[in-house]
């Protein structure tokens, strides 16, 4: 049995202790948050869970094992440091920090302390992105060529970073999940309708040396949520609607193929169109695997899918971004 | 009755023959293809059009008043050139020409000859478009604040031009009838999967002085059809989906305000989202709109609305992408 | 504060104790199911509630103002007949009874013990439908002309009641809220494809004096989700869709007008379609809404919107729609 | 070579005309309709067409080898009628005639004329009913267990018939060419709004000696376009979307099965929910094909899909489902 505790119960927060709780190895002993409404909101619906808004309640708990932190990502160096050093397993909310360097620091804190880090990309456990690794895994993709992703919505704007860091994150997760390769150069433009100078729309370029690519479009200002991502490779597509309830993965028989022609000028391609098909997948919370991925890393000491290394190689990508959008949204290599 | 030409019927050159053949003043006389199965096909339909596959028959022809060119873009300036030589009105199938010089010569020739030189934009005369810049003009939409497209399909691959020119022209086309802005810089970036080296699938990204940007996402290797615009004012957004069959744009009446706040940190976004309205807009052809003002500019010599002007106006766009992509997907400015 | 014990902790039953356990006038006091592996799964959610198996616990617990039957229908009569006699306020599950004499006892048992009876028919506490019976007071429907509706999906096969008691149900009682007429004749068809003989998909149709008219399609057995009701009127037509997340209701301001005509066999309608309006409304739990009406028609002693007269009326049109299918698919009338 | 004559260039005449025209061994040679301005548009569109308000020069035209009648259905058999006794092949729009016992003489006068009779049920020769065709005699379906259709629109109010004649008659055809079983009964109901008394909305259902049911739904009056066919078997259940582009047919692998138990008030549904299929399919044009079936008919002597007798078989749907509608809207038996 793993005893847990949470620090933030504000927009995500809620979600993280409905699964921890209900997982049959694991208690929710205490939640922290600043905000006793939050707090006694909580308590309403679970009133066995202790709260508090002293996080050193949490860390000074011989009892408690483990630690999930879900506040704003500016403080996830600061507080996940804490937890750490208080000899606790630590689960950091997405993306795992604001900069590469802070990345680093505590993925060697944990090693020096043998605590489990891991950081919550919960859409790396859904059955969606589980089935479409799976089809890219067996070669019925082919090569791969593009991956062109949207997020929009009329958002909450955050507050500490721009929404490349709030909503791209997912896509890139995803695509750092399903792709082995390394990228020779990332390229973001953007911009900001606020006065804190947070971009609300920005879009995001990553190219390969095997001619791949990836093209991100992230907006908190659209009237429409859009959840879309289309994945090409030489002998299938896919199309992922996270929006659609239940057909969310469509895979295209469709390809194209160059039809070879003496006249340079003359190259045209051959499509085809064959039959769609609609996978069926689980439509389990993603959350909920995450929660027992964690739990379970606890348990048997073993490295979860969405482990610290993985959650710096997302802090990477993104930061390249910020260093493009710094220079004139020119591309900047990927060292 | 104004009697015209018509050079290449190839994809869309039907489309014109139709709609110019229906039209009460003019008369279809003569149209030129260099394949003969083509001009059979047409002679099936249309017996009383004369057919040839000598441009000459047309251009000495001193009863036609006007030449449709509807070839790839590439011949847009050689053809075009006789025709305006030969005296005759000319109307260009979009993109205008290869180049900025090649459209300022041709419009300086059009001009001495007195002739009118029109491109064939057709989307400027789609109802949905107009109803689009009315909205805009009558200041529902407010500030503007950005212009996202989204165009693909599992395409035909122009063997003279990438998929910017053929597809992304027509969103271009439909961003310089909304404003008046002009951009301060354009900036592309895409990847071509055939050994001709043109890309197949790209990104547009403009910028401008007042804080709007556009955006094009343009792809001819996507399984989907997507025809999807969103533009995002101060009051109100629109979403205009050309893949609907009659609920082509809808309307929203949410927008975001700025809270304001003493604390800098803690810009925060108040939205709402209020009714929807899906307005009424005719459903009739574009295309027949177009054709119907070249022959008006003609009949009572005035100026079309997608004018000579406009159509360099497009290329210049184009061109500057086209140089971005040379310069490493850098920013290039408009000058 | 109300005291309320729930029966029955099957499919519905954790909607309704996660809803009254949320109310702030209301406390849940215990839970009674047959199944101990239910009771222990939602103490774990719900640590203060107290659990058992025998209904007898909460009949002769005199904090216990008011019982939630959710329960198979085939029982709701008895077990309402003993918490009624208990004493205690009464929410039945919807349908009310599996006839029609069964919902008059009850009714007069409740008026008797001077106790609330009310039956959850969630559907009439969704914003969608209160703001279609808004349209429809205020006159911007005009005098309707018809209700057709499609509810159907694979669903789990009732073993107690055919999928007229369990789908068509929701759209009775959504009809009999919207429209004060009464029908003429009720008029039902069907199949079973189960050895139980119950009808997996049926169709229902009610005719009305004023030559309005109501048809329903039900299914159990579909290989998609629909949820769509259409409501035309002389003026405007609503479609709800109830699959839709955010835009469940779109009001068409199109109608059909009759030209006058001398010759009758040239009968012709103008029909024009204007823009189209998908009203704003708020997305909270319908569930939510019933249960604090029900809490505030025992503290405040007043009629609840789905009051125990409304749910035997919905009773009524299943039991003349079993009737018909009984006598052959025929037609009965509505005394 | 095939010469014909059509009669009716209303609604449907120009795409009859448009694509026998297109065949390569069809030669329209003249077109009937009383009004002239009708005709001259015609002229413009094919200058070699001759056009007449007289429907003698047709039948006095010996050239003319097969008269194609477009016109309202209460006219079919007499001028029906007049085709066959001119020695002419016939092809008729669907519905064949407004009854069964017209649709008999016919018949036989073709018979004693020895002419082909074909009536144009376009639907036979979509690709995607043609589809649907062979999943079902391939055995993927299993058993049928059930057929429901919608069709509705904001429609054009015919003058001669109801609704049923006008729109379910697509259905009906769709249900005759897939299903070899006859129904033992048939029922329909409906309403109508307007003062000649034709339903605009009407509802009909067919039962089966095997259990199949069939259902349908067609409408004038409804705001939005609908046409969607359910289609259940024991073993997969086809959805076919005609609105959709080109994903018109899915196939769900999702079939259900009973669980066997001893308590038969325990009948419970095992269901499961496997992949989805979008079967490739052409978007042909049925038209074309049904044309090509009317030509190939008369060349070769040979049996049309689209026949008389099954033009016969759907009148006699319709007149039963007429009688129903007569009878109070009880089911009337197919004898």
């Amino acid at each position: 049995m793993v005893k847990i505790g949470v620090v933030g119960y504000g927009y995500w927060g809620p979600n993280l202790v409905r699964n921890f709780f209900s997982l049959p190895n694991c208690i929710v002993k205490t939640v922290v948050d600043l905000k006793t409404d939050r707090l006694s909101e909580l308590k309403k619906l679970y009133p066995s869970i202790k709260t508090t808004t002293k996080m050193e309640e949490v860390l000074l708990d011989s009892e408690i094992d483990a630690v999930v932190v879900a506040t704003p990502v500016s403080t996830h160096f600061k507080l996940g440091k804490k937890v750490l050093k208080a000899g606790k397993h630590l689960l950091l909310e997405k993306p795992m920090t604001t900069s590469l360097s802070e990345a680093s620091k505590l993925i060697k804190l944990a090693k020096k302390r043998k605590k489990i880090l891991m950081v919550d990309h919960t859409f790396l456990y859904t059955d969606a992105v589980q089935k479409i690794k799976e089809l890219i895994e067996d070669g019925e993709i082919g090569k791969l060529l593009y991956f062109d992703s949207t997020r929009t919505n009329l958002g909450l704007f955050q507050s500490d970073v721009n929404v490349l860091w709030d909503l791209a994150v997912h896509d890139i997760s995803i695509l750092l999940f399903l792709i082995k390769e390394k990228p020779l150069s990332v390229q973001a433009s953007g911009v900001s309708h606020t006065k804190n100078k947070l971009e609300n729309i920005a879009f995001l370029m990553m190219k390969y040396p095997s001619g791949f690519i990836a093209h991100f479009n992230s907006s908190w200002s659209s009237p429409v949520k859009i959840r879309l991502i289309l994945i090409g490779g030489s002998k299938k597509m896919i199309v992922y609607n996270d929006v659609e309830p239940t057909e969310k993965i469509k895979v295209y028989e469709s390809g194209f193929k160059f039809i070879n022609s003496k006249d340079p000028s003359r190259v045209r391609i051959d499509y085809r169109i064959g039959d769609i098909n609609i996978p069926k997948i689980d439509l389990k919370e993603g959350l909920s695997s995450m929660a027992k991925d964690f739990i379970s890393a606890i348990m048997y000491d073993k490295k979860p899918i969405s482990n610290a290394q993985f959650g710096l190689e997302v802090v990477k990508i993104l930061s390249l971004a910020q260093e493009s959008l710094k220079k004139g949204e020119k591309p900047v290599f990927y060292k």
